[in-house]
């Protein structure tokens, strides 16, 4: 594959349950050692940007805090430029991200992985606005994430209820959408054809970049599962883990 | 049309904010004159039975416990005849419909919009049931109703945000699923194709019923919109209101 930059996800890629996976941070020395600019992009919302940075930096993987695109604070940034007022349904934890956001008279809904915070009446609230015409900004689509002792509710079967409620369509900031993908791409001044991404997760990683015009590897690694190529996007490709990822590019 | 009996939702169709439609008394009174069997279905799911007997009574609609298919009673009867343990997801006004079912060790989830009781956890806990193979029964798909103010959230959205969590399918047990439909056909003792389903909702009343075999009759009145004749499925007709629903069956 012939790549001009790179974007990677984390969880499943590079780290597991808190975890260096093998070959991460040599994957990405090498992708450095060939001038390759990367970009990590990770839908995680329920920590802060500062907060996975920490992480990562204390796991051994020196990243720049602009090399790292964290799907809350990109759909909080979203909102900023377009002079939105949201009703913020996101959690506890990343609720900093959105501060000096005017929320009176919410305008738009932001769904972000409200965990308790969803309920019923914040649901039917936020229903509301968007039979009045806000749009809804979602961090993705996920439908659940692994969680200390079994899978739980992620965002996007809550994406699913309000759009089914209120007949629309939500945009999809982070991974499976355009948004983030692209402004990853711009950030390293690449055009999205130029730049492959690696994930795991072969819905929102590999066939969300490759609809946004990035090249798609799927990594053995995570969340995937045996069968999980069958559903490859044509053009991309599966391999055993990041260290063939990055062989690949480099 | 030819047909040997009658479903007729009440909401919009009979009633219309605890008020009598125009003709309801009259439609109902020509059924029975005509040796026409009649049966009541609504998917109400905040009133138990008794409770819409009783309102029926009040407004002067002379309606036996036997001619009224209310959902969730339904749903209560069908999670007992199958021996299941349902993880109970209802609103607390019609918990008693499901007096003596034992949910300890849950084998299956009931969704009947449990309003303020649809919370994360609730749902998180569905969900894992779901995972381990649960089967969900629901009330219906419906993704609003007229609350005091405005429109409110319904139980549709909430079936399909499991759904989509869970990669399964729910069983609609109300409109416009087929099961209520069958019942009230068959405590007629009348085969779906002699039976005409008048009702205000294209989808759940008009196509749910197609769907199970009866004839289809939507009413210009309730929740009816301008163009709702468009979403008509093949067979079905549209006329003003119960009176005129009424004078093309008897």
């Amino acid at each position: 594959m012939s790549v001009r930059g790179v974007c990677l996800d984390i969880a499943g890629v590079l780290t597991d349950s808190g975890r260096l996976l093998p070959g991460a941070a040599e994957a990405l020395q090498a992708l450095d050692a060939a001038a390759l600019p990367w970009r990590l992009l990770t839908n995680t919302s329920r920590r802060p940007q500062t907060a996975i940075l920490a992480e990562l930096t204390s796991l051994g993987l020196p990243v720049q805090a602009e090399q790292l695109f964290a799907a809350p604070r990109v759909v909080a940034d979203a909102a900023r430029a377009r002079g939105l007022r949201p009703y913020l349904l996101v959690h506890p934890d990343i609720r900093a991200e959105f501060a000096g956001l005017d929320c009176r008279e919410p305008n738009a809904v932001v769904l972000c992985d409200a965990a308790e915070g969803l309920d019923y009446r914040s649901l039917d609230q936020a229903f509301a606005l968007l039979r009045a015409g806000a749009p809804l900004l979602a961090v993705g689509l996920n439908r659940y994430f692994q969680g200390r002792e079994r899978l739980e509710l992620d965002v996007g079967p809550f994406v699913k209820a309000l759009e089914y409620a209120a007949g629309m369509e939500a945009e999809i900031i982070g991974k499976p959408g355009r948004a983030m993908f692209e402004l990853a791409c711009a950030s390293m001044g690449l055009a999205a054809a130029d730049v492959a991404m690696v994930g795991d997760d072969v819905e929102a990683d590999v066939a969300g970049a490759v609809a946004a015009g990035l090249q798609g590897i799927l990594v053995r690694t995570g969340k995937y599962r045996d069968g999980d190529e069958q559903r490859l996007p044509p053009g991309a490709v599966c391999v055993d883990n990041i260290a063939a990822a990055v062989a690949l590019l480099v």
